[in-house]
């Protein structure tokens, strides 16, 4: 349903360029989360998964527009196996892309015909802003060397956590939940968007490459402020810490940080120093106590299919290897 | 009114970078047409001024989205005289700024407490789709060298003139106008719009360097495809359109485009061409036609205060000088 619904939120119209890189992102695939938050969220107080459907595709749009203009920041070379827009396109196409989608999330929005508009426009355009801000206090990570796992935990609330606790709400919204219901279903989303991010960090170190669909320790080599890299420098003393630190110098050419053994060389020797410090295992039980917050917030609500099925959810989530 | 209204549309929050570039471009002045706009569409059926005020501040701060995103695409240094936000700040903050002050119009829109809301979200954002698909024209036009003027008047519609017209038709529909002094509305703004753009392109050429606030002729270094080079493209014949097209072909660094006196002797040349072949008088005459055009619109309307300033600010446009 959410598929057919993507496939039919984009008008044609000219230029053509522009048609066929918006075409191409929502044609991608991806696990399509968010879209399934709403409609669950919507069956968890009572509603029917249909009158979601629209806000569900509009959240999925929203968060492709996000994937979009990230991807020109980070100048990331492929997203789910295939080129990025502005790699196949290019820079401009890119931007205009992103901004045609969140155009077009909004018009998408604009179809649910249950509940407050006004309180579900609200709710969607504070998710938006909170985004935005999250990604742009993640650039500003990678530039510093001080940034603390609190600060952290504030970055990803932004950039992951408010958009999937906003999914959760809306569906709750549009199927009629009271507000004590919606605020149960915005902390599952929250718990559940802190836990996702977590084992999104944790796989770039222990999945297998075939299942993830990307290089192992990639996160490593971009230097990424993880909650991993994160503890680790909390942690490290001696040897280790200058290894860590080392890292954060070396310019992007180094050949430490280049395909093939300089690579694979550094992300063994960062995630030997993982696990001599904990890190991997404090992660997973971190992952796992997020999780049963998010279960416990499900509490509050209905039993049913809805309520059911969110807790599935969030235990896939947590076993999850890609 | 507006200019309070857009100080107080932006709410504080992390991190500063992206606080410190929405405020420099909200506060960085221009004429609030699109502002304006909107509330003379109220007042001209009958509505008060105050009721349009967020729409009008929404208006404007999608406008200086959409200005903020198109300097990163046309690498534009300067804006109203200040440096665009990706100099002052990056290109990867200057696309944040734009995504964060598109999501700040969505939430001063949702302010506005008279009317249909649905039915105003949806005519802001399918103008906000067109805008963008405009600027994807217009950029799919700097690479081509058969764009005709029939093409020409396609893109400004949809860059240009639809925001124009929506916001006079926001003003109109907040107003509480019937769907007739609503579709009069909408077309003045059209026509207002076209008006306004060539009125632009002709400026490039005849204004004075003072009152303009930037160069004369930049339009024509930087090969734009305006109404003055398409129409000399097309009537222009022998030594003179060889001229023209050796422009086209010039690279970027070529000493005929560079400051000082390779640029001045280029945009005498054009110059001469466009007024050899009765491109500015022509153009001038089209900014007349259309202002009679959007004049012509606003003879449905109620007499009163409204349709009267809409009238005034019609004429002034067209006898403008910057």
């Amino acid at each position: 349903m959410v598929e057919r619904r993507l496939q039919h939120s984009l008008r044609r119209g000219s230029p053509h360029d522009l048609n066929d890189s918006c075409r191409y992102v929502l044609s991608g695939g991806g696990k399509r989360l968010r879209a399934v938050l709403v409609l669950l969220g919507c069956r968890a107080v009572g509603g029917r998964v249909a009158q979601a459907l629209d806000a569900g595709a509009a959240v999925e749009i929203m968060h492709n527009f996000t994937l979009v203009h990230d991807d020109i920041m980070d100048s990331a070379p492929a997203r789910r196996g295939r080129p990025t827009v502005h790699i196949r396109w290019d820079s401009n196409n890119a931007l205009l892309t992103g901004d045609v989608l969140l155009g077009t999330a909004y018009e998408v929005l604009l179809q649910t015909r249950r509940g407050d508009l006004r309180q579900q426009l609200e709710l969607f355009t504070a998710a938006l802003i909170e985004v935005c801000r999250g990604q742009a206090l993640d650039l500003e990570f990678e530039r510093r060397r001080d940034v603390s796992v609190r600060e952290y935990f504030g970055m990803i609330e932004k950039k992951t956590a408010r958009l999937i606790a906003m999914a959760v709400e809306l569906g709750g919204m549009i199927g009629g939940g009271t507000s004590r219901q919606r605020d149960a279903l915005h902390r599952y989303g929250h718990y559940l968007g802190r836990a996702f991010q977590l084992q999104d960090d944790l796989l770039d170190v222990v999945a297998r490459e075939r299942e993830l669909g990307k290089t192992i320790g990639g996160d490593i080599i971009e230097r990424k402020r993880t909650y991993l890299l994160l503890t680790a420098l909390e942690r490290a003393r001696g040897a280790d810490r200058r290894a860590l630190e080392h890292l954060l110098r070396l310019p992007a050419s180094s050949p430490a940080l280049r395909a093939g053994a300089g690579r694979t060389r550094t992300v063994a020797a960062v995630t030997a120093i993982y696990r001599r410090y904990g890190v991997l295992e404090d992660t997973g039980r971190l992952v796992r106590r997020n999780t049963d917050r998010a279960l416990d917030a499900l509490r509050t609500l209905p039993p049913g299919e809805g309520r059911t099925m969110l807790r599935w959810l969030a235990e896939r989530l947590v076993g999850r290897s890609s």
